[in-house]
């Protein structure tokens, strides 16, 4: 019997980062270990030092968590599955995008150094970091003014979570650590140079964040001096050009890293990629027109086409940037799961909680099944679900949340039946907009945490969407889909593969149970939908910006 | 030392009938007995058959409650005081209206005789009795195509709730209690001839609910013949156009009376009236320009003017209907103090109840303690309060809640005080109604439940209103209100009043403490009221008619 051999995945998440240890020939999921961030999500204070943050939209992280997570998870993933190192032949990585951070020539954050330590502009900016919005303004305005043909393939707008406004913010509020840093660097390459002590960048976070495409490359000079003198040269004296494909060598494991790890020198390192992008093999989808949703707190939607198109309203379309050989658009929702626990959280009565004490469930679970006893439409409430704005068709963080139809006799149940719909028929506005500006959605795959908790959502989603919804088999599909595209940087004569869609053949799966829409509630939902669209336009493109105003609102005294 | 003498207030609610015992020369309440209606608000099953009402909006009651109500209040009243029969100078009594039934040239009510038992249409049909909807889209319609001139004085619509469609129902439904019924009468004139043996029919019923007025008296014989054949005469066969003043002597206490309740025959009664009319003159408000809100689970607005005006929404305009010499105007929102319980009780979490219970509070109390730290529109919420649609100023019962500005950190005390902030614009919007159709609301006068309750919300109405709010000293105002007709009735030789002036001046009264409006928060609160305002128009006025299409969608199978 031929040894087996496996592929090594790593999930670098927000709060935490999880390995899987994968085999190769079946997918079989044989260990995992998660390490919380020790430093986990830095809004208050710079650990170890009296330095607080200037303000709340701040978001950092301690690059040394994700070396931390390394030594804690991978040794015990062997461990766990009495795998040899050199039984795994490849390693593939995910991270949050855009998480990014200066670094030194040789890889060295510049937070490590005592001098830059105080300094939060020296620390790693988490994707959630939403303190360089000006930054963004500058960015949008330059580039609209500017006429730069690059900004229709991201609807139209730069969000302040992307890099050249991180990038930028840190050139604006400390020009010493910017001049400093020989490097600025996405963290899902930074983990790759550590592992294999080469630096490379991946096409995804280039595209998707850093405004490269496979066909123009990044922005020009003269776009980059508009928008600081010093910024000019920002491509050539602090990034790279040398953009590397998904699935791509970077290199192999170091020895060094190699011994810390208890894994073979020179095992296969596959470049960098996004969390949300690399779930997409996991779920088996290889092609054009399945939809992949990772729901969770929040939900990424992507979709391959054939073709580049202009989206309103869309994240980005980059090519080859989740499967090669086709284009690749990304949406999202800002909140999902969030609605459902806030309002599980602030809004729930003692009773309910008490019931679901004495069942033994979760609150979710109780409201579910009593909100599954409703007819679509019989709650006769709607709701617009912008609790923590719309990133997608609208691309506006000042949106707020909205429900109405209440009455004397409305239930929590009730309430919580509206939001799931909300959700729904904030999904389905994006499918919407893809299929009116050509991209073709005909199927949807799902995975992430919400699909398998909640029974009534998924069944919701498919009933609004007039959709049957697949679920991933995999729980870890992220980890997966690293672990995958570990397996195809090794390549075939490694026992891998030779490319990401053999891989998906052969390691990913869904599950037998599927959602398929009722057409009698999907008749009653699009009613409802046309309602939802009425006031989706109304409050956010100008009918009347009330949102926006009350938020004005709340900082006058 | 003279003796004292007292007025007997009786206030008819929907729960229960309380009565109150009143020294005529200062006010004081001397004593008070509350009797819980053994029958209640009958909504499900005839009592004492097996009969179920036909459906959900039927809302009946047992007038023999209102007769038991007299045995256990008034004695206790008098034993509790220690006032013997003969001290006690005037009755006054007030009712919720339209509340109606169907009796015998006796007075005996059908519901009384066994061979009318069991069908519905003999009961008194409650206020809220909704289910002659249906007659009073016919009574409207058939109003509007003959042109019918006291449609403008009730708003442009008749409530269902009214006395025409009630009877008319009775008349569909239950042709033989209509044939077999001498009388079709208020239950606010039904009780007075209990107490008198003489049938009379006030004016305040009859001008607000019963489309009366002292210039024009009744609808002609032909809008009425329009309705139906049989209900051409229903005013000669059915009614009286003996119409009698406020505070006018209805008759004397009879004989068996008397005895009943311990008080001398004889005693001077008042004709009929309403539970928030009355409590008008117990605020001490007896002139134009004075608003008085009866602020409980709903809210009424009552206000006089010097000239008939037409104003759009308002429940009806009737000369002398509240104060004589004066038009009154009527205007009201359905939910108020309903929609703050529906809150607390369906969406505020455990922790916020268990924190209540430890610092022995109620869940209100702490909620305004908490929303009590916001500024205005420091929470960017705004809501519709339509929670039981809208009385006034759009009169539509199909509108429905809604709340807008919600995100992830919303608390439950922010929702809260959005709700309360809802119930003031309302209010607001109600006052601006009336003064931009020419009648003036210099100040505004409270009494109920709600105003003693809760700090924050009368602070709140007054810096919305940007008006001063007093407060009625009784905490009884409708029973005050109705002691004080009481001795209007016996008049000045008597040791009464001889009008509700006199009255007003000896015996209601306001407290020290009034809420002033800040000019900051008053100011504030214009700019989010201009939001509340065009989403008032916007939902309410045709601009989306979503709430009452997702109503209609209830039902869809």
């Amino acid at each position: 019997m031929a040894k087996r051999t496996f592929a090594l995945g790593i999930d670098y998440g927000t709060e935490s980062a999880r390995a899987l240890l994968v085999d190769v020939s079946s997918g079989e999921e044989v260990a995992t270990a998660v390490y919380e961030y020790s430093h986990g999500v830095i809004t208050e204070r710079l650990p170890g030092t009296r330095t607080r943050l200037p303000a709340h939209d701040w978001a950092l992280q301690d690059p040394m968590d994700y070396l931390r997570a390394l030594d804690e998870t991978v040794p015990k993933c062997l461990r766990l599955a009495k795998v040899k190192g050199d039984q795994v032949i490849g390693i593939g990585t995910d991270f949050t995008a855009c998480t990014m951070l200066p670094v030194k020539a040789d890889g060295t954050p510049l937070c490590t150094l005592k001098e830059f330590r105080a300094n939060p502009n020296a620390w790693v900016k988490l994707w959630k970091h939403h303190a360089a919005q000006p930054e963004a303004d500058r960015v949008n305005q330059t580039a609209q003014r500017l006429g730069e043909p690059w900004l229709r393939r991201y609807g139209g707008k730069i969000s302040s979570e992307w890099f050249f406004p991180k990038a930028l913010q840190i050139l604006h509020e400390a020009p010493e650590i910017y001049h400093a840093a020989d490097r600025l660097i996405e963290a899902a390459d930074w983990i790759i140079w550590q592992l294999t002590g080469r630096e490379t960048r991946n096409l995804c976070t280039a595209g998707y964040k850093a405004i490269w495409s496979k066909r123009d490359g990044f922005p020009r000079r003269e776009f980059f001096a508009a928008l600081h003198p010093d910024f000019a040269d920002v491509l050539d004296k602090k990034m790279s050009r040398d953009i590397r494909p998904l699935g791509a060598r970077a290199g192999g494991l170091t020895e060094r890293m190699a011994k810390r790890l208890g894994l073979a020198p020179g095992t296969a390192v596959a470049v960098g990629n996004v969390d949300a992008h690399v779930a997409v093999p996991a779920c088996t989808v290889t092609s054009a027109g399945k939809m992949v949703m990772i729901m969770g707190t929040s939900v990424c939607h992507l979709l391959c086409g054939t073709e580049e198109k202009e989206v309103p309203g869309q994240c980005g379309v980059v090519e080859d940037g989740i499967l090669p050989g086709l284009f690749g658009f990304e949406a999202g929702q800002c909140a999902v799961g969030d609605i459902f626990a806030w309002f599980t959280r602030t809004a729930v009565p003692p009773e309910y909680h008490a019931e679901a004490r004495k069942r033994k469930e979760t609150v979710h679970d109780l409201l579910a099944r009593k909100a599954a006893a409703y007819r679509p439409g019989e709650t006769g409430l709607l709701a617009l679900d912008w609790w923590n704005g719309n990133r997608s068709v609208l691309v506006d963080a000042d949106l707020t949340g909205l429900t109405l139809g209440m009455h004397l006799g409305t239930k929590p149940e009730e309430m919580y039946r509206a939001l799931i719909e909300a959700t729904a028929f904030g999904t389905y506005k994006i499918i919407r907009t893809f299929e009116e500006s050509g991209v073709a959605v005909e199927e949807i795959y799902c995975c992430g945490g919400l699909p398998e908790k909640n029974d009534l959502l998924m069944q919701i989603f498919s009933d609004v969407t007039g959709r049957r919804f697949r679920i991933a088999r995999s729980r870890l599909a992220c980890a997966l889909g690293s672990a995958m595209h570990g397996a195809v940087a090794a390549g075939k004569a490694a026992g891998g593969f030779d490319s990401i869609r053999e891989a998906a053949a052969r390691m990913a799966g869904v599950r037998k149970k599927t959602y398929k829409p009722d057409p009698k509630a999907h008749a009653v939902y699009d009613k409802i939908f046309a309602e939802y669209d009425t006031l989706h336009d109304y409050f956010g493109r100008g009918g009347n910006d009330v949102m926006k105003r009350l938020k004005t609102l709340k900082g006058v005294r």
